[in-house]
């Protein structure tokens, strides 16, 4: 069975579980992953043996050549339409995604689908089928990582003394749309002295500071999949205490990607990061948790955080980014993206992570 | 009253045709709009005599100096914080932004609510008073469109013959970001020859072709404001034909200005456009509304398309944007932006409208 059809199998299998005859998927990743519909307006309507995507005229002939199952591209509003199929269809429980849909286009299906259908709200079930990827997706993500990484080293190849961060980011977005990116993931983070000690630095127009810590996290979106990558460097001197600070961080984050395999809890990740971190006496000032799924987005499931018990799984993409923030110092953060593999991990991220002046 | 304080006057003053006794907004353009917070999380709760925004810890500073009401930074869930001040409050029945709170969010908040307050979704209330900006508002956009216009003569200024849609998207980026865009403000449209027809053309790897439109849809998003911009180009030779669709675009927008003053009904300027076109025979090729507010969002109210009747009022924003887009030659959309005044309109693109070979 081709594999987007095994995925809504797997959807519909859940739907007894659910007590519900029907679902609506409308997040657009959801719907990609399901269909390989990339558009921007689309609803899937599923039950256990059907499939049918609702697009509009927009998306007539892209529906077409993308979507494995069947498709109809539309005049006038989709969740009509999805009302008009649950009739058609005759279901009396149809599931939406409680997490996605707003009360607005609740109110409206409900007044289309009228009396003797219910609407009910069902949790991130796709969400969960995509914390384990394909090889496929493995493929892409591992692509938007080179990607990335390429980005990486053309940008800092062209930066000069006195730039700007907002100059250094937007040689980094350029540099990454030349590697073959359709666009960033995120707002690249380029943030010089004090400012790499702050939790959510944007660029400024200040210049980046010499012999100081210089924090540039950045992810690409190639054919809709991200990667994401943290490094810090010194333009300049590195003084000892940046050494320290740094080390301390490496060693952390090479303890978590330690102990990343098959079966290990998300939260024991992020302990491995902690406790390195704690014998350093550094484990205050990392105030986030140490990584995160990616995939259609930047941030998925798994969370590797305090209190997550969920087990990795063979197939899970996730980051591992430990992290310090001296106030008035400045920040270090080491970030890689990782594939959990059968017997452990294995690093998709190729940028070195040596310290280096630059 | 400062401004930010009115806007949140004029909206509790719609309390009692709401039937509600409280008003939580978590849409962010929107809590941006009535606080000045420009953080990723947040509510703003509101009372007839309060106003208390909560988010989390990673903002405790920037909203202190951003946020001119109380507010709150908090660890855990802030919607659970908004449940606990509506208790405090003694409120009955509280209202939420329908067309922007999840199924989700909304459970989570009953729960915490309990019985004795009833949850309303209410309909765009602060986005009708988004509508019409105020002077710091103009003032952000124009600042925003200007940019905008300086990225585009800057990229195309790099322009060379084989150059791909995507590195010329690429420049284009680049250069907003020098000219102090903070980011674009939607992903940038470079469409050559045969793609320039497609509604909806990402920058592909093809190269520009030479004697052939070439159309460039862009946007800059500064300090929260956006812009957006269309223009045509021809590198290489202008053929006839390219020049007689030019024309016909050209007298279809500048028609649709003309037509742009407060009492005008949003479709009346649709039909300037569209009236042209059919003049030239090229109605049926104008396969979209002829222009939209913008603001904090790239697309607000008012929508300039048919069946529209809103009728304009000065201080609105709005984008005027025919095209007509022929299968196999190519398509043409002339865009700028454009703010209704007292006495008619005023066009913020400074860029020309001549057509050019570049």
């Amino acid at each position: 069975m081709p594999e987007r059809a095994q995925r809504r199998r797997a959807l519909t299998a859940r739907f007894r579980d659910l007590e519900i005859d029907g679902l609506l998927v409308s997040f657009l990743p959801n719907v990609r992953y399901l269909t390989g519909f990339t558009g921007s307006n689309a609803i899937l309507a599923l039950t256990p043996d059907s499939a049918l995507m609702y697009t509009d005229l927009r998306y007539q002939t892209q529906s077409k050549q993308q979507v494995d199952c069947k498709s109809q591209a539309m005049k006038g509003s989709i969740w009509h339409a999805a009302a008009g199929w649950a009739k058609r269809k005759k279901l009396t429980r149809i599931g939406v995604e409680a997490a996605r849909v707003t009360l607005e286009q609740q109110a409206d299906l409900a007044k289309k689908l009228g009396n003797g259908i219910v609407i009910i709200g069902v949790g991130r079930e796709v969400e969960k089928l995509r914390r384990v990827k394909s090889p496929e997706e493995i493929q892409a993500i591992s692509r938007s990582v080179q990607i990335n990484s390429m980005a990486y080293a053309a940008a800092l190849a062209r930066f000069k003394a006195g730039m700007s961060e907002r100059d250094l980011a937007a040689e980094i977005g350029y540099q990454m749309r030349r590697a073959g990116a359709d666009d960033t993931a995120f707002e690249t983070i380029v943030a010089s002295g004090d400012r790499s000690a702050l939790p959510h630095a944007r660029p400024s127009s200040a210049a980046i500071e010499p012999n100081r810590l210089l924090l540039i996290d950045m992810g690409a979106l190639c054919e809709g999949y991200t990667s994401d990558m943290t490094r810090v460097v010194v333009p300049g001197r590195i003084t000892s205490e940046t050494r320290r600070l740094y080390q301390a961080v490496l060693e952390a984050q090479l303890a978590a990607i330690d102990a990343v395999r098959p079966g290990v809890k998300a939260v024991d990740v992020d302990n491995a990061a902690r406790q390195t971190l704690k014998k350093h006496s550094l484990d205050e000032l990392f105030k986030h948790s140490t990584g995160h799924g990616l995939g259609l987005e930047i941030h998925e499931a798994p969370r590797l955080g305090k209190r997550e018990k969920l087990k990795l799984e063979a197939g899970m993409v996730i980051t591992i980014e430990p992290g310090a923030y001296k106030e008035g110092f400045g920040g270090v953060r080491i970030e890689d993206t990782v594939l959990v593999t059968e017997t452990g991990c294995q690093i998709l991220t190729p940028t070195a992570k040596k310290l280096v002046a630059i």
